[in-house]
Order: structure tokens, then sequence, then C-alpha cells
């Protein structure tokens, strides 16, 4: 391709609501552009890399052997209100209607189809397991659509579902996806991990995701050095305290904290470590009612722990400050397990300290010195809090790591969710009527490219790995316009490099060279041979690798091969 | 591919609401389910042919020096209020609102965004003539779909759309795309022609539509036999007859035609010719008010003439029953333009004959021998008919040859209808601000599915183009569940032609031979091998192509070559 020929779109400058490199480095790469909050247009070179990325994909689940099937995004009301979804699903899914007032929705997920798709096709045992899957753009009407395409409400999905009549066949499937999806992501190019997750509103049991490691990443995640244990934070159990608690050894008062708020100005105002202190949250309870979740100060909260505990409202709603002023008659700085009379929880590192600091359920005042069993009762207590990074793993002991992720995959074992819902059935070897088993597997197309420039770019640019870059190599003349025998060098090496299958990009425009650098950098195609009359002379190209130094002379006539190395050990 | 792995779905029967061999085949075949009205699930074998679509119209687009990018679904309402669409387009645009209460569509076509994409990105002469294409998928809310994916709602679609400072280059892009086109349906394999089209509501001014030829077509096309002339019937302008009206032979005479409406009722009456007769019918003016648009008994009126009218409303609609009883106080049956008292215009050949029969105006009643200037006033006239086969083409003279044809592609010159609207503009040579000029192109995917169907087919099922076939090629051995020996010879050779990259489909079911003969016939695998144990001992496969009478047996050996040379010559 000759850049003279694609609208390359590159800019000095990213909007200012680009808040992450990925979203800036698509927007100056010309990868995309914005048409509204959240849905974007890819333009010729940031396409490239969503075919590159759903060509592995595509191969690598047919290697799998699933089926590529496609259905449609417009899905009638009907399917979703038979699984119950069309009530249960919040503003996300964006329902629309027909001229003739029939209620539609725009897919998020496939589920509902593909059960009944199923349910109709799939008479037999013989014709289990199935696998279907499709690479399909989706719609999901994020409330706050940011990080570019990262967190878009368009975006490209593969989703498979497998059906299977025991858990022994979905056991096999979803060990046979999660091979694919780790062989999808090294053939990428990407460093990431597989961890054990949550599997939400979606339903069932097991469930992974998979995590591309990126400081930027939204979620956290935890595993152990030996590689036996990774799993999302939200899921990583923490270890009880051993021993004993200490013994009280101060007495308790109440002191004066006018204007103290927070956990940091309280551990600075007494000269303690926060992790002396408790921090008391309150959250809606299941019944319409308060509940207080008591944590170590130096601890984080883990909402999914949090919203697993039975008397605790899910989704998990801290609850207001005006209904929190109303019903405890004090702020939340103040606020303290003493004489609250709301049910509380405590988790189980807070409930093991001694002669600690809380609110005293009094504006501008708190409690030091405080002991439970002398100065209160022995609290309920829970896992509520996040691992930290250093202690052991619950699984093996092991001393955990914590890492930042992006999730771009994530597969689940539904069990028999929709397929109940949905009289989804088939006849066993013994011709009993028995409902589906199922399984399903998301990767996001889109989100991949962002990730990947997460966790792959320099203060040039972005850094493709081989396999995704837009162009392998780009082939940069300096001064062409002006030298019929260097156009002419730089167009019979531009032919015999497309002869040889090598994804190659001619900058044929008139910049300087300066420029052509710097766009190609930005653009971060991995490898880059410039021409001149100089290099001709001497019968040479200089080359030079993405992220290499310093370029090196190499010979015109071992250009080809010269690549053909590089991209094989790249 | 084995067809144990994949969801065949063929099946006997096709619902009764399958109107047309396309739409009962593709469901014979387990290509496509249906998932709501006009809205399709593409099966496995399907999407098999779709994306062999796809690929060939991605290849002569690219060598076309398109640009492929990718558009999004949903499109917010601000561009289709800048273009004046959002309220022109009528209820086929699927418009919805987000959470937010923004409104958006579902796009059925992409000129704003382009433009507006456009206007944002090209600033200057150096970067055009640039042309952009995607293939992507585009709702239309038809009031009735129907015919399958022929007239679906959600179907997939390549649209282009190219831009430029000066007619010139408008005139070279169109004419690049002209040949693009008839390189794709070449290389599909599809008997079609390119006709002078209509350019309707989506504006411009020259226009061709690609048509594969099949009797169920929608849409009337004429040609002449020397390929110099192919028209829509919509476009197609009638020669005046020539010479002088003949004399008036007979006297007017008012008689009654109780209970008789048609046009061949009165000419059986009579005993007359229908070219005879003249059919009077009222259609609303431009002005709310009625006007008589009169033709020959045997002719057509031609809607597309009609509309064009300046005093006859745009869309052309016929007056109501109701409507025209109580403006000219006799029904539909007895219409005539003696002391008609609204607008009338006559086509030229009805104003060319002379003792002539038509309506009285007065139910039940005709009058006969009736002639222009003797009788009424010579009529205000125009060409409002369709021309018929075996007339003389206006351009050329030659004959004309009428066949009915599916449009499968339409090319538009936009001009400036879109840029001006929208204030899309860029600098030319001089510096001055210039407003670009455009192109559109488009092909429905989804339908060629189904056009070359309807025009390949036979009482046994589908006889796919091979280059679109879902499979090049299937093995069907016979009783290979009971054989060892059997079951090896067909591995080995299902895995030499893999490895020789040829599509190959191994009907490893354990069905009767018959009833995979007719499935594989059903979905219209080019090329057949059967294997048996006879065959293996006489080293002998049995070959047979999909639309020969017999089966001819070839040397197992040579079994991967043969192939070879049939797909080369097919």
């Amino acid at each position: 391709m000759l850049t003279s020929k694609i609208l390359l779109a590159t800019q000095r400058e990213a909007p200012a609501d680009a808040e992450i490199i990925s979203h800036q480095l698509m927007l100056k790469a010309g990868l995309v552009r914005k048409l509204a909050s959240g849905i974007y247009t890819w333009l010729p070179t940031g396409l490239r890399v969503l075919r590159k990325v759903e060509a592995i994909v595509r191969e690598e689940m047919d290697k799998a052997g699933a089926q590529e099937i496609l259905m449609s995004g417009v899905q009638p009301a009907e399917l979703w209100q038979e699984s119950g979804r069309w009530e249960e699903y919040g503003p996300e899914l964006l329902r629309l209607s027909d001229r003739h007032g029939r209620e539609f929705c725009l897919g998020p997920t496939h589920e509902e189809v593909i059960t009944d798709l199923v349910r109709r096709e799939i008479r037999s045992y013989k014709q289990l397991p199935a696998n279907f899957y499709q690479i399909q753009t989706k719609f999901r009407d994020e409330i706050r659509p940011r990080f570019g395409i990262m967190r878009a409400r368009e975006f490209l999905m593969k989703d498979a579902y497998s059906f299977h009549l025991d858990e022994a066949s979905l056991q096999q499937t979803y060990e046979d996806m999660f091979e694919c999806y780790s062989t999808i992501f090294n053939r990428i190019g990407l460093v990431f991990r597989a961890v054990i997750a949550d599997s939400g509103s979606i339903g069932g049991n097991t469930s992974h995701e998979f995590h591309v490691l990126a400081d930027s990443g939204e979620d956290q995640i935890v595993f152990t050095e030996d590689g036996n244990y990774a799993a999302n934070i939200e899921l990583a159990a923490a270890v009880k305290p051993e021993g004993e608690r200490a013994e009280p050894s101060e007495d308790m008062q109440k002191q004066a904290t006018p204007g103290m708020h927070s956990i940091e100005e309280i551990a600075g105002h007494f000269k303690v470590d926060e992790s002396k202190c408790l921090k008391t949250l309150i959250v809606d309870g299941a019944n319409d009612d308060l509940v207080a979740l008591i944590i170590r100060g130096d601890h984080e909260l883990n909402k999914v722990k949090a919203e697993k505990l039975e008397n605790v409202a899910r989704p998990l709603s801290f609850a207001s400050a005006d209904k929190i002023r109303k019903h405890l008659s004090c702020d939340i700085g103040s606020l303290g397990p003493i004489e609250l009379d709301i049910p509380t929880i405590v988790d189980f590192s807070a409930a093991h300290i001694s002669d600690f600091i809380c609110g005293a359920n009094e504006n501008g005042m708190h409690f030091t010195g405080v002991n439970w069993q002398r100065d209160l009762a022995e609290p309920d207590c829970a896992d509520l809090r996040n691992v930290i990074a250093g202690e052991a793993a619950k699984e093996n002991g092991a001393p955990l790591k914590l890492a930042r992720g992006i999730e771009v995959g994530h597969i689940f074992q539904l069990g028999t969710k929709y397929s109940a819902a949905m009289k989804a059935n088939c006849l066993d070897e013994k011709g009993t009527a028995t409902t589906f088993m199922m399984g399903c597997y998301g990767i996001g197309i889109s989100r991949i490219v962002a990730a990947a420039i997460e966790q792959n770019h320099d203060e040039k640019g972005i850094v493709w790995p081989q396999s995704i870059s837009p162009y392998s190599l780009v082939l940069i003349p300096i001064h062409m316009h002006k030298s019929q025998r260097l156009r002419e060098a730089v167009m019979a090496l531009y032919e015999q490099f497309s002869a040889a299958g090598i994804d190659v990009l001619l900058d044929d425009r008139k910049e300087r060279p300066g420029v052509m650098f710097a766009d190609m950098e930005l653009i971060g195609i991995p490898h880059r041979l410039v021409f001149s009359e100089r290099g001709l002379d001497a019968n040479t190209l200089e080359y030079k690798g993405r992220t290499d130094e310093e370029s090196s002379d190499i010979n015109l006539d071992e250009a080809v091969s010269f690549i053909q190395k590089q991209l094989a050990s790249g």
C-alpha cells in the first residue's frame, strides 16, 4: 500500500477527553475517529489491525472445533422476556420499537438467540457437544462510555456458546476454550493472565477472565509467583489472621477530632498507623435498611465479597450522606461500631486488632484505645477486604502479587440458567428429554486493539506486536520526488516485498523525512527501511526495528530475505 | 470439514410463507433461519457462502483502489438532521433513543456519516480522489419484509462513497466502479446486466443498477440485443408513434356495459383489440387535487415517468375509490377523458389511435368510436407507459428485449447533494474552498446469495457457482462405519484434499447413501466423489458434477489432480 492512497489521518495532538494512552494513540495514529459518545469509525489503518485480530481469533476458534455462524444485531423482546432478562437487564440494554410497534433490543450478548436456535435445531445427543461462535457487532448502552474503544457502546466481539448433555462434556469444552484463548493471546503476542473470576449477572458457577496486563487496567488481579493461583481481586480470598488478638493495653477515651474525616487525617492526628484505625462503611441493606461494613483503615472494601452477604442489597450501593445523617445522626467521617444500632459485619483483620481508633457516631469525635470484647461485643465477622501484595494466598500459602489488567476475554460455565428458562432440551442416549448444559465464551475483538496498545507503546507511539501490526514493514524514501533513480529502486523493492506476501507500506508522500519517520513510529510499524541516493550508491538500505536505538545498513540485494528473517524471528 | 462437526440443518420442507425458490432452498439447505420478520441467523453452511461473496467484493474493491473502513450501525440523529433526511426518510429509518434520551437511528445507508468524516479529515485536493468502502450490517425497517434474505430488514451490504473536486474525477471513479462491479459479478459467475436506473430518493443524476437475471426478479429490465442499451424499464423511453393518426371512420356512440370494469372485459364485449381501448388512471395531484393519466389498454403505466410529471404527487399514489366516486361521480371501471373535469395527460401511443373505446364517466356506460379532435380536444401528451418487447429502443432503434432482474448493485453520481447540505468542502489547487462532488456505490452482499440461487437451481436444490459454493467438493463414503479399510482410504484422501487447499466436506454421518446424496445436491456442492468397497477393489472413485446426468469412474490415485482440473475449468 502507498500512503498517498490511504487516509493516513495522523495528527500531533489528541483531544483532552482522551484520558488513557491507547485512546490518545489511536486518535493520533489515525486508527479511529469518534462519531458519537462511545461510537467510533475505524479508519483504514485501524481496520487492518482489527481484521488481523479477528483473523487470529477465527482461526483458533475453527481449530478448536467451534462452528462460525452469524446472528443478528436486532433481537426480538420475546426471547429476552422468556429468559427473564428483559426485566433484569438494566438500561445498558438498548430497547427499541419497529414501525409496527413490536419491541426489540440491540443485542449486547446472544444467549437467548442461540438457545432459541439450538432448541429448534438440535434434537439428539448425537449432535452434541456443539459450540457456536460469531464475530459480530454488539451494542451496550454504557452510562459513561470512555477510554475510546476500550469502553465503547458499539464494539466488535467474538461470542461463543456451547451445548452439552452433561457436566463432563461442558468441562471438556470449557478447558478447550481455555486453551484456545491462551493460544490466541500468545499468538497475538500479549502478556496476559487467566484468572478465576466472578460470573456476575450472566450467571453460572465457574468462570475465568483473561486479562492483558497493563498499568492502566481497570481490573486488579492477584497471582502467586509460582503460577498456581491467579484470580480477579474480586474473588481472591483473604487469609484470616493467625494467633490470638493482642491484649488491651490502653484505656478507651473519647477525643475531639474537629474537621477530620479521613482515615489519613485521623491516623496522622493520633500518630498511629492507618492499620490501627477502623473504617466504617454504610451500605444499603437487602430489606430497605442500612448495614455497616467495617474494615481496617489500611484495607479496601471488596465489593463482590460485600455483595454476597445475605443482608446487603445487590448490586452494592453505598448509603447516601442524607440517609446516614437521618438514621445515624452523624456524618460519614465520624462513624464507628460502638452503640451503632444497625447490623454490623466486621472484616476478620479488623476484628483482630486491639487498642484501635474509631468514630464515635458523633460529629467531630473519635474513640481511641478501643478493644473488642472489653468496650463492645465481639463482632460478626466475614472476609470483606481486598487482599494486598505480599500476603499469603489462601489457596497455597505462596505470597500474592498484584497487577492491573484489562479484561479481553471471559469464559463461563452457565449450566442450565438459559436452557431451563427457555425449555431448551434434547433427547439423551436413553431417549429422555434433557435440559442442555451451556457454556459461553467471549473475546472483545475491538478491545484487544486498545489493550495491545496499552501494553505496547513508548514515547514515540504504538509498538505493535508483529501479528497485528497494520503493516509489517514501511519503506521510506528520502526525497524520492527529486530522483527518478531512487523512485525506480523503491518501487522495484516495493513490488518484491508485495510479491513475497509481506504487508508493506511505502511512504510516498512529499513530506520531510522527519515527518515520515515520526508518523511511522507513531503508527507503530515494526520494521523500517530507509532509501536514499547515498544508500543506492553504496547498494545499501538503512534498517531500523521499531524499538531499536540505532539503525543499521543492510545490503540492498538482500533486503527481502533480511526482512523475512526479522519477521520470522519476531 | 466433516458433516458430523457442523449443524447441517437440512430439511425436507420449507414453510408455506417461503414464496420464492431461493427462500425455500436457503431454509431447506440449512443456510439461514428466521429469528423475526426480516431478521435471520446465518448457519455455518450459509455463512461460508456469505463470506466468499464478501471476500470477492473486498478483493475487487481493494484492486480498484478503494479504502476499506468500518462505520457504526448506530448513527446520531444530528447528522441526518443536517442532511435533511431525518424528516424526509420514511418509517424505513428505524429511530431510537439512548438511555440519555439522545436520538439515533440504525443506519440503512451511510452518506451522512462518511460526509461528516471526510469534511473533518480531508482538507486538500492532494488527498483526492478518495473512495471509502465498508462491508457492514445495515437495517431498513421494511413494511413487509419477504422473500427471505432477499428483502430482509437486517442485511449485509458493501457501501462505498467517493469524493472529488470536479465532475471529470467523479466520472472516472464512477467508471472504475462500473468496471469493478462487472468484474465482481463475472467472478462470482452470475449472468447480470448493468442498466441505466432512476436515482430515486438518494439523489443525483446518473445511476446504474446491476441486475442478476432471474424470472423471479422484482424489477423489469430492457435491453437491445446488440448490447448498446440497457435500462431499468422505469427509465426506458418509449418512441413516439410515427406517421399520421388514422382518420375517424366510426361514429361516437354511448353504449351500456353493465358489470364490465376491466379493459379485458370491455375489449371482449366489443370484440376489439385491447389496444383500441383507453385506460384512465386517477392519481393524486401535487396540489391536493386529482390528475388523470391515460394510456392504451394494452399498455402499463410507468410509475417513475408518471412521478416526474409536474402536477402529480410524489411518491405516486393512486386516488382511492371513495375519492374518485366523490369527485368524478362514477366508479373506476367507467372512467374516460370525455368531459373529465381534472387535468389529464395522455400517453403518446394513446393519443395516436382512432375510433377508440373509453369509459363515459357514468357507471356501466362506455363510448365507442371516439376520436381525438373530433369528439374531444387534442390531449396534452407525455411518455407515460412501459416499453414492450420488440419495439424499437429510442436510443438506437434496435428491438428491445425484456427480462426480469434482481437488483444486487447500484452506483450513483450524487453530485453535491450531501456535501452542500453538510458544508463539506476542501481546498482546490488555487486554495479555494470547493464543495465535494460525491459518488456512492452499493452491493447487497447477502442479497447476492439469494440472487445466485434464483439464477442457479434445479429440482434437486441449489447449483452454486463454484466461486461461492460453501464447499468445492464433497466426499461421500458408502457404509464407512462398517469398514475400517474404507474409513482409512476416505480419511487419507480427505487429508490430501485439505492439504491441497481445496474446500472439502466429508459426509461422515451414519446415513443411507440416498440421504447423503440428496442433502449434498440440495446444498448444491459442485463436485462429488463417492467411495465404496467395490471402488476400492478397483482403485476407483465415482465422480459426479452437480449437474451431470451420469457419474463416471476416476482413478483413486489421480483424484486430487482430477478435482483440481475440474475446479480450474469451472
